[in-house]
């Protein structure tokens, strides 16, 4: 961590400043220039709040060398980390497609997309029974129903099973659901991730629409510190001014992440663009740019989707998808 | 609500959405152009997801004419809301400064906080008990105990109390909160919006840093949509891509929301540029704009505040913000 | 064009409008909701301003339906174009890889440079010989003296060069370069744009760093409309609040632009990331997606390169890098 | 500047980068952390090339801490620049308000609002003879006619006139412009940049919608580098996800600009938010964040613009509109 001081700073109170900082364990190197005086903290400052040292009025600004986290950096944790889900391992080499409806409607549409999808060759289904909806008045999902449908439509297809958690008060019904996600207007709801940091499940994390790559990282820490390791990251697309897709799909976001942190890392082009047809180019581009895994919206009849129909591909185009998937997969592991 | 169909639509499949819409009580206006046609939904389309017209494969567009929120419309609620939060009334008229600190320390520190805002003519106290920081290594506030002491500060200053809800399972702890402020990492932590709209508090409901005013909008009309209509909206920076503040505060929301909603509008400049002398020209600047009110972080000893220090203002900062404040308030009301 | 009025706009307002309307050769196709009255213009409305119409008291607002460019819509121009640089065609399967320096150094730099990625297997050289530079105290260019060496360096390595113009005094200079590149902060610099439209040499348009796609082809749509429809779009980065790359890629950019345009898209991974490491695997990632060509950055030294040193791959890395473009075109040609 | 090691970074390349450095005539301070390596330079950096630093293998990242921009930054150049525009003062004290339609289209209409605007107390009259518009198809002013009707307006109504140069060869014909406007698409079109900083006409330096206060200050930079330090600053609103305002006004960099730079900072309503009734408001708030003038769009007959009518006041509009800037103005002048 770096101190630049303000120009003429009392001498007293860099002295005080400097008393307080070693109360900490820290060593400090000093470096005066003409004009500036920095301090670099040497020692561990990942747990040192930078505003702390902000607030002080003989302080100019305050930089970060260290990265805030540690458990899910890849500095403390070289090797790659695979998440097993109920079997199907993602990281590490080992790739998943996530495929499913965006929610659970009912018995027939669950099973028939779960079918589907499984003979296709997607390695986990997905499908909301509790939705985040900007409207009061748009559908909700069929909650505990829905979860039941889901569990149902598990065995039916033979897959592992992930779905959103929203708060924790709902936790103890998803106690057979194989991966949770947390979506990505909860990617800061601090409270959810101490409560899924509690259990065993593997976590899957979106990005929020508006966060950083190390904010994201820093909301896995929030789980990871509470025990639970099995950290999958998801990019989904980000909010900027761009008007022709519903978020914009940020790809550079994978290499990037795969430098900073060894958790898995997968991409949702369904989320990101919001059109079916450009989920395609995208998912291959994502296996191009790196990613463990992919998640795809699947709805037996898009049209009559309850949600996010626009951007769901039939089972038909999700099986041509697969083909694809496999053949570039496979391509790009030799390349 | 528009359609625009894609060119060479079949009758067929337009004949059928045609009976569909009908059947949901609306009229509709075709519009063929050369190239284009065109259907304009008559009736109120407020509770149709346009998802639902946009999935299909017939249809270039959907645009919504009518706002998708009933509640929080001015268009059928003209009058100005005025919330009253203990005796303290906010909006149609009504200006109040809610002030305090970041989060609560001890004892001391609330009271002696709480006293001198309320000497200083601050009419609501402000005080975090749960934090949401973005590492799970800050400090979290001190949970019951600092709901206690803002309690006990209440009583020593008389003024009404503001605190920030985290979580559902915490709402039977905020029973004597005075006003429940939503975080602006929670506007759409939807089943919290839930929670909140089953209650009588007034309820200070934050924008989210990278949500549009439609959405702060559509999460009041959640909260309202429960039963409680007593919500104040309140500005406090975007993200944006200018690094020299926080976030950007976007004044321009304040006349934007008066002319959408008849809900009150407040500011919170402090967490919008996160520097000290950057919130006396925002606070003023928030006042000329319009707003209803205003949020300001005020600590006793802002080179020790365990939260954003670097951005609150001491005691006596704040006393001549206030006198400057009463000023302008009474000055733009004259003009 | 789709015109909302306000509730109530007086009936002698609107009749009047309507003459305007007709007088310009549309059609009005009206429909009367409840509340609101909607006009559908129909006819050729790519030139009329949306703001003579958002201007008036009764309008609420204006909606386009039509895309306001003409000679770059695929709807006008349904095959792909194929721009030819001296021999190497661009677009419609036609992939080129544009290689070389930031800006030229000396005599030895470039044709160092322009030889490696020659041998590499690169299809145009690029160099700036005038450099857009935030800093006015920063390394400008050779200007005249960088093209004579960029065409001797041609002449040496047998590739059509590519560089910048950035003011149309210059223009004169340029006539013996192959491709006329127009950058990121001069795409709405429209006395540009319509110099270069009076040429036939081809021009690589840049997307502004904050532009929308609709503004990149209206621009593309300023040089086709003064004669000159050789343009080949670049996507380089969007500006986001996102700080661990130097802008955000948006690859998404591609498929998208492709179904608006006819016109050729290539990537700049170089610019967009500004990461040496991150280029390899955003470039492989823009051929998934369906790029029609690549910009990289090489340089013989990079550690010592007076610009863009931080981004630029060395001939060696240039070369692996080559070695998995060829292959993965070749595949996705294929799958 | 400080710069950032990797770790293991080999001692004989760092000891051959010390070595350059010193040679630049700046001095190095060392500190050795247990895992990073910090230097901090001393000396005047603004010239250095933080690419030329990054570049490096052994470097992981470099931090400015001295300001990259000399002649435009307060530290040494602490009293307010006051620009004099033949006669009317702007900064230090001095405010004024331009006013004047958006383009120039006849005799009767520019005279017209000149005159009005000056009898309500408008300082500078504005009017555009070259227009950048996004469309080529778009109305692009009346040119070297326009700015004769501009120059007789000005003998009409007796102010000053500000107008908008697009390219460097139109240089010649603004010779009696008493301030010259650079928009804001050419922010940071430096050949521009450079061509009128050997003028000595003042310049109105627009703020590029996209572009940070340091990005705008690189580009006052420019201008002064060249010899002419008359420039002043305008906010205009910069590009954000929210879409109910054309651009999101950036009030915060009023009191940020004035903290960096000497230079007056003006702020334009009307573009930023695009809409005629929030210009008033915003107005008011710019005054009240310290803003040294105004920028008004004012038309006769807005609804018959040629461009920018929904954002232009009628003159009876802005006649109101005075009455409350001069009340404001001598408000906060007592504050």
């Amino acid at each position: 961590m770096i101190i630049i001081f303000k120009e003429n700073a009392p001498e007293k109170e860099i002295n005080l400043l400097e008393k307080e900082i070693r109360a900490l364990g820290l060593d400090i190197h000093k470096s005066k220039g003409q004009d500036t005086l920095l301090w670099g903290l040497v020692g561990d400052t990942s747990k040192i709040n930078m505003d702390w040292l902000a607030a002080r009025q003989i302080v100019e600004s305050v930089k970060r060398v260290q990265e805030p986290y540690k458990k899910a950096n890849r500095k403390f944790h070289p090797q790659d980390t695979v998440v097993d889900v109920a079997g199907k391992k993602i990281g590490g080499g080992h790739f998943q497609v996530i495929a499913g409806p965006c929610s659970i409607e009912n018995t027939q549409q669950i099973n028939s997309v779960a079918l589907s999808v499984a003979q296709s060759g997607a390695g986990l289904l997905r499908g909301g029974a509790f939705k985040p909806r900007t409207s009061p008045y748009a559908f909700q999902g069929l909650h505990d129903e829905g979860l039941k449908l889901l569990l149902e439509a598990k065995k039916v297809c033979g897959l592992p099973v992930v779905t959103e958690l929203m708060t924790p008060e709902h936790v103890d019904l998803f106690q057979d659901v194989d991966m949770i996600q947390i979506g990505t207007r909860n990617m800061q709801n601090f409270e959810l991730l101490k409560e899924v940091g509690k259990l065993k499940t593997p976590i899957l994390l979106k990005r929020g629409m508006a966060n950083t790559l190390d904010e994201l990282l820093m909301s896995a820490e929030y789980i990871m510190a509470g025990g639970n390791e099995n950290v999958i990251l998801c990019e989904r697309g980000i909010r900027t001014f761009e008007p022709s897709t519903r978020n914009t799909l940020d790809l550079s976001a994978i290499p990037m992440l795969k430098k900073k942190t060894h958790l898995p890392v997968i991409v949702d082009p369904s989320h990101a663009c919001g059109i079916r047809w450009m989920v395609e180019p995208m998912a291959l581009a994502a296996i191009a740019a790196g990613a463990d895994g992919l998640m795809i919206e699947v709805h037996n009849d898009p049209e009559k989707a309850l949600c996010d129909g626009p951007q769901s591909l039939t089972p038909e185009m999700f099986n041509t998808l697969m083909d694809k998937v496999r053949r570039a997969t496979a391509f790009f592991r030799e390349l």
